[in-house]
C-alpha cells in the first residue's frame, strides 16, 4: 500500500513537471525569455505560485530543466535510428537527417534561448556521447565497406557534426535534406 | 612639404598602433586576457601611459583591433588564393585548406578570447564576405563542371564553412588536410 502511494504521489510530481515544462517552454517560445515570469507560468500551468516555487527556483532553471529533457529525447531519438534495421551506411543517413533536422529546429528557438542553454556541463556531455555514438557507426560503415577508411571514424564524426550545423541556417527540410546528402557523399570511399 | 610632414606623422601613428596591437597580442597570449593591464603593455611597448591612452581606451578595444586586423589579413590572404592560378576547383581546395588551417590557429588562443572577440558585427560582416567570396569561386567550379549542380553554391558555402569549423578541434597539420579533403569530396558531381 504505501508503495502503491509513492507512486501516485511520483507519478503526480511527474505530471506537474511536465506541464511547468511544456508551458514555461511555449511561453518563452512566444514571448522570449525576458518577459516570462514564475507568476505567469504559475497562472498558465494551472497550479499555485508557491506549489511552482516548490519545484523550481526560477525561469531559467526551469527552461534548463526543459532543455534537459528536450536533450535526452534527441539522443534516445538517434539511439532508435541506429539500432533500426537496414546496412549501417543506411542506418547512419537517418541518423544523420535527424540531427540536421533537430539542428535546424532548434535555431528557430533564437538565439536569446541558445546563449542561455548551451552553456553548461550536460550540453557538452550529449556532444560527447553523440560523437562517441556516431563514431561508433561510422566505424560499422568502415567495415561493411560503405564509408572511407582513410580517415578515422573520430574525426569523420567530427567533420558530420560540424557539417550538419549548417542545418541551423536553412529555410526548408528539403534543404537540410540536400545538406545531408553533400555530407553523406563527403563519408563515402573515394576512387 | 606638409603633406609630407603629415604623411611622416601618420607613418609614425601606424608604426606606435601596429606595435601596441603586437605586444599586446603576445601578453594576451602569453598571460590571458585578464590579467594583462594598460601599463604591462605601455611598458612592453615602449611608450608612455599617457601615450597609450590617446591611441586606446583600455585592454579590450586594442584586442578588438589587433582582431580586425588580423581578419583583414585572413581576407587579403584567402583572395589572392583565389586569383591564383589554376582551375577553379584547384584555387576552391586552396582557399578551403587556408581557411581551415585558419581556422585551427584561432582556436589555439583559447576559449577566454574567442567568447570575447566573436561578438560584434565587425565579424559577422567578415563572414559574410567569406560566404558570397566562396559562393562564387563554387559557382565558377560548377560551371567547370568540377562542382556538384543539384545543390546551389550558396547552400555549398554554408556546408564548407561549418564543415571546416571541425578544423578548432584537430590537433595537426595532417588532420587538417584530411578535413579538407572529406569536405571537398562532398562538393565533387556525383555519379
Amino acid at each position: 500500500m504505501p508503495k502503491l502511494w509513492n507512486e501516485t504521489i511520483e507519478e503526480h510530481r511527474r505530471a506537474v513537471r511536465d506541464a511547468v515544462l511544456e508551458t514555461t517552454a511555449t511561453l518563452v517560445g512566444e514571448h522570449g525569455l525576458r518577459v516570462v515570469t514564475m507568476s505567469k507560468i504559475a497562472e498558465e500551468s494551472g497550479i499555485g505560485r508557491a506549489t511552482l516555487y516548490k519545484y523550481f527556483p526560477d525561469v531559467e532553471s526551469i527552461m534548463t530543466a526543459w532543455h534537459e529533457r528536450q536533450i535526452a529525447g534527441h539522443l534516445h531519438e538517434l539511439a532508435e535510428l541506429r539500432n533500426g534495421p537496414g546496412a549501417p551506411g543506411v542506418r547512419l543517413e537517418r541518423v544523420l537527417e535527424a540531427y540536421a533536422l533537430i539542428q535546424q529546429r532548434r535555431h528557430g528557438h533564437g538565439a536569446e534561448l541558445g546563449a542561455l542553454l548551451h552553456r553548461g556541463e550536460r550540453v557538452a556531455g550529449a556532444e560527447r556521447h553523440l560523437r562517441h555514438f556516431l563514431r561508433d557507426l561510422l566505424a560499422e560503415g568502415v567495415r561493411a565497406g560503405e564509408i572511407r577508411d582513410d580517415v578515422s571514424p573520430d574525426e569523420l564524426a567530427g567533420y558530420c557534426l560540424h557539417a550538419l550545423g549548417a542545418a541551423g541556417g536553412l529555410p526548408s527540410k528539403a534543404a537540410v535534406r540536400r545538406l545531408v546528402a553533400v555530407t553523406v557523399a563527403g563519408l563515402r570511399p573515394q576512387a
